[in-house]
């Protein structure tokens, strides 16, 4: 199998932009008084090749879920049992990200990518399933070639159903008892970061479990040293099933002019392999929040984007990227909606 | 005249917040992983007495309208006229404050206290008119003292009407040409902070009005310069009508229970006079935003309160509490409605 091809993502409609960028001056405010909310505007405005831009309709959370051999290695303050039970929890809707969802006007979709279980929650859920778990990286490639095609190939097709269904702004998220060790170990790889600076505390372990975090890691770096900037070599070092699919996602989004905005520490480093797949996707990225994970700030440095928010948050699942999306639609909302200095009557500010 | 009194804020519901730390730490995440959204849950638990917390079901937004007649001076990027003309905006539905209160479920009020036009624009716009204007802080003091307390007095019955209406939580936001100069003036005044530090650059000025507001931010602080802790004297010096009654309408929110997101310079500005008059009011206010001003950072600091956003927006109205507004309402909703680890049979940390 091999790797699915992205073609170049063409950037994001620069005349609607500038459009976006005249209507903001005539809106009835001092010109850049709405700061941050004005870029993200006139991204949207490019994203969608309009002006003034639609409201986000049906923006959608895909959580690609999947387990990690490394977990046994001791690294989690969770036992990899929780993956499979957060699914149901999802499902359920009780989890963090459904709530969140709710109040951001979201729709939540997970999807069991390599969850170690006998069976798939549902059969929808299982649609894309690559594998058991990915293999233990402490010790050994996680995935095979033709799995990290696969995985990758499955994001792809995810985010074209959810684009085919109507889907106007894409986020991924994740879940997986492990997946931090995972995604800090394609951060250090990626941008050549020191292990020990890279890996953090994930859901809250002690020293004696970050020092055989940092250790798999380490491993992990090591067998990827050859193969910096080969997406697909890289994720069978030190990736997961997971991670490539939310590669692939992200990568899609944009071949498919769908905005995305990312969430925290897995699916930045995600999007740190989709980067080297398709270098100008980034263009259809925003970082939603700043994560407290040291490797998040890595890879988020490398990919040039500054985050929306910075609530000190740390669970994954897309949770950050729902907290920035109410700003998203507050900078909408204020570019199609606000009245101009004509319309109002208000006089302009002296010249 | 005298100033109206505020009896001692009591504090928030410690009983309450211990119950909502006790329910954050049952939810189906890492304990801490919501980060600032776990503070913000228990303290909304603790302002309304209960938890979970109810969603809130009136949020208002009360827009404190008043002309300064340091406009004269030349210290902003627009005429004095356009307080009136966005004034009648407001009202109209299409500033900047009706499009993201819509976004974010609040309610919008405009209050004429002090803009200088023959007429309110409705009565009930004009019920609690203190003056045409404050007069020019760069000459003289902007206020009597009776009318600084009628000021004062009007802010607290404005708080008392939205919470006798039913308003869960309050903001309250500006609108007034020159009145960055006042809260620039009243900042300096009580932290000491030296005007050149503290003066920014408003509605966006150019050096030279910089300087002129500079001179008249020195002026009013050297007027003010034996009234330290006194703040009706500091209102009559370095304030202005709107600042007054927005100074009344933070500290009576918190005698009525009460929660307040702060907005940025003007509201912050405000906030520290409350503070003197009623030291315990502050923990019934969050700092929604921070603004590129500098003396909202220096406000921010001495209050001890930390913004929830920094998206570099500097318009006042109430903008940056409203962005902020769904951060806090994410807040409530997943400490209310998440799955306990009980609830969705999800295993719990590893002890």
């Amino acid at each position: 199998m091999t790797a699915p091809d992205f073609p170049v993502a063409t950037a994001p409609d620069e005349t609607a932009a500038a459009a976006a960028r005249a209507r903001q001056a005539s809106l009835t405010k001092p010109p850049g008084s709405l700061g941050r909310l004005e870029e993200l505007s006139i991204w949207v405005a490019a994203c969608q090749g309009v002006c003034p831009p639609r409201q986000f309709e049906r923006a959608r959370v895909v959580v690609f879920a999947g387990d990690h051999g490394v977990a046994t290695a001791g690294v989690s303050a969770y036992p990899a049992e929780v993956t499979a039970q957060m699914v149901a929890n999802m499902h359920g809707g009780g989890a963090a990200v459904n709530v969140l969802a709710q109040v951001a006007g979201a729709g939540v979709r997970v999807v069991d990518i390599a969850v170690d279980c006998d069976e798939p929650l549902t059969p929808a859920i299982g649609a894309h399933k690559v594998r058991r778990g990915s293999r233990n990286l402490a010790v050994e490639d996680p995935l095979t070639a033709d799995e990290a095609c696969a995985a990758l190939e499955a994001g792809k097709l995810i985010a074209d159903e959810e684009v085919d269904a109507g889907a106007d702004l894409l986020i991924a998220g994740d879940m997986g008892i492990g997946n931090t060790t995972a995604a800090t170990a394609l951060v250090s790889a990626i941008t050549g970061s020191e292990p020990v600076v890279a890996v953090g505390r994930g859901t809250g372990i002690d020293d004696e479990a970050w020092m055989r975090k940092t250790t798999a890691v380490r491993n992990a770096v090591y067998r990827a040293r050859h193969h910096a900037g080969d997406p697909v070599a890289l994720l069978q070092a030190c990736g997961g099933a997971d991670l490539a699919a939310i590669a692939g996602f992200c990568a899609q989004a944009a071949v498919r002019r769908t905005p995305v905005l990312l969430d925290g520490m897995i699916v930045t480093a995600a999007a740190l392999v989709a980067d080297l797949m398709a270098p100008s996707a980034r263009l259809w990225w925003q970082a939603g929040h700043r994560s407290v994970e040291p490797a998040h700030s890595l890879a988020l440095a490398r990919l040039e984007l500054e985050p929306i928010v910075d609530l000190k948050m740390r669970l994954g699942e897309g949770t950050g990227a729902l907290v920035a999306l109410p700003v998203v639609r507050a900078a909408v909302a204020a570019l199609a909606s606000m009245a101009t200095f004509d319309e109002a009557s208000v006089t302009d500010k002296k010249s």
